[in-house]
This record gives C-alpha cells, sequence and structure tokens, in this order.
C-alpha cells in the first residue's frame, strides 16, 4: 500500500494511519484530552475528543530548555509592567482613543488606583505562546519537510508571539496530551525516549498558584470563584483546573458562577470591602470570561468588573494585568529599552529579547508605511494581529501589528 | 435548606448535593468513565459519562476478603466445569431440548470434540456478580436505610447471582470508579481512609491474561483479535483494556473486527489450522459478541463461529466455556455433590457455596411446584433469570430459575 506519511523515517500506509488515528482519538477519549460539543455546547455531559496534533512536533532541545528558563523572568517582567502606570499609558494611550474595550478597561485602572489598592495582592496566570523560526531563513519551502528533517533542527528558535494575561486556556487539555502522543508515536513504532516529550502538566502548576492565593487571602472559609462563560466550549478544561485543586487542597471552596450570576448577585461588604456572592466571602476571582467585549452585555456588567475590582478579593487578573497582555504592549517590549527598564541584568534581559519577533505598527504616519514596505516584499512570511488582543481571540478593530511566521508549529509553555 | 440525602450522618441539602453531583459527572468525563452516546451510538468521537452510583456502597470488609479470596478457585471450577463434557451435558440437556441459540452452540461443542481438540489452552476472563443478602432477613423495611446502618452492616453477606463467561463487559468502565468515589466522598466531607475504597483496576489484570495468551501461542506477529459489536455502546470499555494491553507490552499486535468482517474476510490456513484475517494471523479470539441470537445473523455466522473453534487461536472464551456460564449451569451447581465433583477441598467447597443463592427451577414437575409455592409466599424477595442467560442481557424464552434479591447493591468482582 502507497506511503501517505513519512515520520521521521517511518512509511506509514493509509491503512496504519488511519488505525492510529482511531486508537489515538481512543486514548485522548480516555484521558480527559476532551471539549464539549459544538452542536450542544450547553450539554456539560456529552462531550467529545479534543483536536490534537497526531504526532509531536519537533523542537530543538537546546531551545525549549531556554525559553523554559527564561519564563519566570519573563512573568517577572509582565508582572512589573502591569504595576508600571506610566509604562502602561505610554503604551496605550492611542489604542484607547480608537478602542472602547480598552478604554473601559483603563477606566476601571484609573479609578481603582485613584480609590487607593484594596488588596495588594495579584495572580497572575500566564500562558507565552511561540512560533518555531528558521534563522537566516526569509521563505521557506513548502516541498521540504522541515519539521522532520534533521538537518533543519539545528535552525530553529523559538520565537514568542504572544503573552496571555487573562482566561490563559489549555492548561487543562494540555495536561495529558504528553501521554496521547507517546502512544501514537509507540503505534507508527517509533523509537523515543521519555525525556523527549517531558511531562507536562500546567494544570498542577496553575492550580497550586490558585491554591497559594486562596491561603494568601487568610480566610480558609472564602472561596475560590470562577468566572466562567455559559455555553463555554472549555468547561473540562476549567474542570482540570477544579481537579487539580482538589489533589493540591481538598479543603479550597469552588464555585462556579457566570458574570450574570456577579451582577445579579454580587455585593461588596462596606465594612471591609469583602466580595460576596450567595452569602460566601470569595478570596480569589479567577477570570474565564471578561476578555472580549461580547462579555460585558451592558453598563451593569462593566459596573460588576468595576465592584471586583475594588474589593479585596485577589484578582487573577486584576484589570491592569489584563491590560499588560494586549499586542500593544508587546510591541513597545521590543522597543529599544523597554525590557532593560524593568530587566536590570542585561544577561536576562538580552535573553528575553531574543525570544521576540519583529513586531510593526500599521498606526498612520512614518512607522506604519516602513512597515508595509517589509511587508509586502514577502508577504508570506507575515501574519496579522491585533494589538487589542488580550486572550488571543478578538480580532477585530484597533490599530495593528504584525508578527513573522515561520514554520508551522505553535507551542505553548506554562 | 431542608436535607435531601443523609450520607453516613453527614446532612446534605439539594444545593450541595446538585453541585457534587456536577463535580463528580465532570470528575468522572476526565477519568474515561465514558460510554457512547444512544443517540449516536457509532459515533465514537463524541461520548457521554457512563452512569454510576454517585456514592460507594457499603459492603463489610470480611465479606468483600472472603470473596475475592474465594474467587479464584470459583474460577478454576468453572475452568473444570467448561471441560466436564459429562457434567455439561447433564445440565444442559433439556435447556437445548427448547432453545435453540443454546443448541447450536452444543453442536459446536460436539464437532470440534469429534474432530480433536486444536488449541489445548483457552482463555476464562470472567466476572462474577454478587447481591447483597441480609442474614436472617425475609423482609426489608423500606423505611429504614439498611445501607448506611453500622448496626444493619454486620448482618449482610454476598451472594453470588451470576457468573459471566463471555463478553464480560465493564472492567475498563469500573477501573477509575474508585477515584470517582473518593472523589464525591470527600466533596460531601466523608472522612475515610484510602483502604476503605480499594483501588481496583480489573482492566489491567485482563488485559495482562489477553497478554499472557499471546504469549502461549508463541507466534510474535500473530495478533489479539477483538471481535466486537457495530454499533456497541461500550467501545470506550473495551478501548480501556487494548490501552491496558499497550502497559503491559507494546509489541502486542491489536485488531478490531466484527463478527460480519469474520464471515467476510476470516478464514482457517489448511496446513496448521491456523486462524487468518487481513492477512494476519490470529494468536487470540476475544469476543465482545456472540452472546446473544441476534449477533449471528444467518447460518452463514454460524459457520464462521464453527470455523473459529475449530482454529488453533486460543479462544477468549471457547464455546464450551461460553456454555458453562448459563443460569442452568449455576443451578445444577447448587445440587448437592455439584460443587464436590470439582473441588476435592472440603472446606474450599464449603466457602463456594455459601456464596450461592438459592436457586430454583421453574421447569414443568414438582421441582417447579415446590418453588413456586416459596415464591408466592414472599414474593418481593425474588427475581425472575432466564436459565440461558451468558452475558447477563437476554431475558426472553427458556426455563427458568429464580434468584433471591436482598438490598439494593450489585457489585462485580474480578
Amino acid at each position: 500500500m502507497a506511503t501517505v506519511l513519512e515520520l521521521d523515517g517511518i512509511s506509514l500506509n493509509e491503512k496504519t494511519l488511519q488505525d492510529i488515528i482511531t486508537r489515538t482519538k481512543h486514548y485522548a477519549l480516555l484521558h480527559g484530552v476532551l471539549i464539549r460539543s459544538t452542536e450542544s455546547p450547553g450539554d456539560s455531559e456529552r462531550v467529545h475528543y479534543a483536536p490534537i496534533a497526531l504526532f509531536p512536533s519537533l523542537v530543538p532541545r537546546d531551545a525549549l530548555a531556554k525559553a523554559t528558563a527564561t519564563q519566570l523572568h519573563f512573568n517577572k517582567m509582565m508582572h512589573m509592567v502591569s504595576y508600571d502606570l506610566e509604562f502602561l499609558q505610554k503604551c496605550l494611550c492611542n489604542l484607547i482613543k480608537v478602542d472602547d474595550f480598552n478604554k473601559s478597561l483603563w477606566d476601571i485602572v484609573q479609578v481603582v488606583n485613584e480609590e487607593g489598592i484594596t488588596q495588594p495582592i495579584h495572580l497572575g496566570m500566564f500562558r507565552n505562546d511561540y512560533m518555531m523560526n528558521m534563522k537566516n531563513v526569509t521563505s521557506v519551502d513548502p516541498s521540504v519537510d522541515h519539521a522532520h528533517s534533521d538537518s533543519i533542527l539545528d535552525g530553529l528558535q523559538m520565537k514568542q508571539v504572544e503573552f496571555n494575561t487573562i482566561a490563559s486556556g489549555s492548561a487543562g487539555l494540555i495536561s495529558n496530551v504528553d501521554k496521547v502522543q507517546r502512544f501514537s508515536l509507540t503505534l507508527a513504532g517509533k523509537q523515543f525516549n521519555d525525556l523527549q516529550i517531558p511531562p507536562n502538566n500546567p494544570a498542577h502548576g496553575m492550580a497550586r498558584g490558585l491554591v497559594e492565593a486562596w491561603k494568601a487571602y487568610g480566610n480558609k472559609s472564602a472561596c475560590v470563584l470562577f468566572v466562567v462563560l455559559e455555553p463555554e466550549l472549555n468547561t473540562l478544561d476549567q474542570r482540570r483546573l477544579d481537579l487539580e485543586i482538589f489533589i493540591c487542597d481538598r479543603s479550597v471552596p469552588l464555585k462556579y458562577v457566570t458574570f450574570k450570576d456577579m451582577t445579579n448577585r454580587g455585593s461588596i461588604r462596606i465594612k471591609d470591602k469583602a466580595l460576596i456572592i450567595d452569602g460566601y466571602e470569595v478570596a480569589v476571582v479567577y477570570y474565564r470570561t471578561g476578555y472580549s467585549p461580547k462579555h460585558y452585555r451592558s453598563e451593569r456588567d462593566w459596573d460588576t468588573r468595576l465592584m471586583i475590582e475594588r474589593s479585596k478579593a485577589i484578582k487573577c487578573p486584576s484589570v491592569q494585568c489584563q491590560l499588560a497582555g494586549t499586542k500593544k504592549v508587546q510591541q513597545e517590549l521590543c522597543r529599544p529599552g523597554a525590557v532593560e527598564r524593568f530587566i536590570k541584568d542585561p544577561e536576562l534581559a538580552r535573553d528575553i529579547r531574543e525570544t521576540f519577533v519583529n513586531q510593526f505598527s500599521l498606526d498612520m504616519g512614518e512607522d506604519g508605511d516602513e512597515a508595509m514596505e517589509i511587508v509586502f516584499a514577502n508577504p508570506q512570511s507575515y501574519v496579522l494581529k491585533s494589538s487589542r488582543e488580550g486572550g488571543g481571540r478578538s480580532r477585530s478593530r484597533g490599530s495593528c501589528s504584525l508578527v513573522t511566521i515561520p514554520t508551522v508549529l505553535i507551542s505553548s509553555l506554562y
């Protein structure tokens, strides 16, 4: 039978490939790699397997190790960005003139800071997205299978394209994907040692973060509040976090509410600014919504967001931290001296800078004109991203920046 | 809020109970406790959680330990029953006069034995079903919550009601239920130590059985063949076995076929009676079908079953072993001297006998009349079962026996 896929020297025919696909899908189902059905997104009892790559993509070991080691410093930098109002304002001043959504968020920042901070602790749960970039290669020959060629591997580097600061998804879904892909590779007859597919359970780390924040709040009867969309395809992704919290500390009270629930039933206790829902004090607000204008149905929902930010609950994220995740901030961080404003160690600053892709403003004016010239000279290498994006989903109005698009891999590090 | 459930002294109100149910369902989904949807049984990519008890039922520790310890001897007895043609014939002679299905199976036994055995090894994968019985209690007061009352626990004993020898399901589904129920109990605030909910992974034991049989066949390129129904709600249950085989030994070739596939494409190699499908030699035939008349659509399917039995593949189960699982055989084993025909150790024989419930024939004649008198005196304590049953699903024609029905628990031991 004819070969339909070459996997690192192993030829797979159609029948074998289909058999691997079927067994891998079942493996994914049995290991919780699940999303709700698009046909019945409100039915949490009927699910199907989440879309996954059949085989893992190749990433040079050193590149992954470097990105992982740099991540903590990256996170700290973004933390400092969130609380540097001067820098944030400078990044966002043009954006908020034209974008109502980010303007509303910025207004909350100003109100909360003028009133004085009630909760000095905040929790950041980030997802930093990378693409693989080919060093010194400007165009890619599509007839060559770069991803599985050894010689090309040395030329690959990881380039950071998006820093997600709110509702960062897939940590739960991804937590068993290493097992799934070990299974599929073995079915294909590929030899590997376990270090080549490192275990990856980001949901556990995120759950630990939520538990630590809950402890820091200092009231064991206060709850961790998941503020979720309804319907939401990614419910199972969220529930995995829930289970990991259970593994970390069985005593953490958990509640799930929608933004609408908070608007209808939430309140602030006057004496101490505690956030209250259904009689429960809230220790930590974990947003899985609020990153898109459509999540705020009316001014009342914006009042709710303001109420939460004013409260002494620990926010994940605070509205400042959410704003730090916009593309516009990323673009500003590319400018000379910006990273160094936050990271004093020149070596660390260089490591962070090395992960940056070239980002170009498409604002009216000289910057924008230059960017368009570069792009039109090599259009297949670029992708258009909105600078107002936070969670990486909304792609509508607002001024734009560009990231280079290299090969085929999108990877995430937690 | 009013209490809707008392769990061993813990009062649960409606809201708390609903919260526990929701989180437990998600836990079950994320841990592979899945079945296909009844609305789309052919769609293996869309599933929902399998029905499970929210909390575990209580079983006295000693009773469980005794049943577990006795199980291996029980299995050996059933193995000997399978290969004692004289005993089998005595048990089944009346049944096969009136039941075409068991008659067809028995005809195969005779042909295969007359021709001479080609494969001395067979694999038995059994499920022995128990119900909880109240010692010296003839009627149960429904207003008392017996299952969760300490005093009543001492009076409970496990009574064996069905021995499944073919296509014994749920081993895969059940393999994470201990985790699910630990989760739900904890959510309810119930304290327990882990020994009270012993780990239970019967799929692993069954997979080991299949791998051992595959090794015993002696040809590493021959496959383990799952013969399955299509559509089949229990696909995920079967796939868990598949994964456990992978954990035991990655090199075992696995194939899935339907009975129709075998009829259309299966053959026996003349020189050595090897069973062949799609060019592959079959080491082990694992039936997840074949236990109901409707699985045999025509005489051609019966010819296929005969072909498989004649082959040198190891059968799980052989047709003789399948017949040993009928209720009629169980009923005959209750008669004095029957267990002792196979188990010479009087203590072991007594232990096995102690698990038996009273089984009564409803055949025409003196036995049947006596049984009806006992039943009509206390009808709520009995259930009607067909003596032709193997897999425990078909409940139509044939002569009948009875088992006492005690409290609410149905449990399975592997």
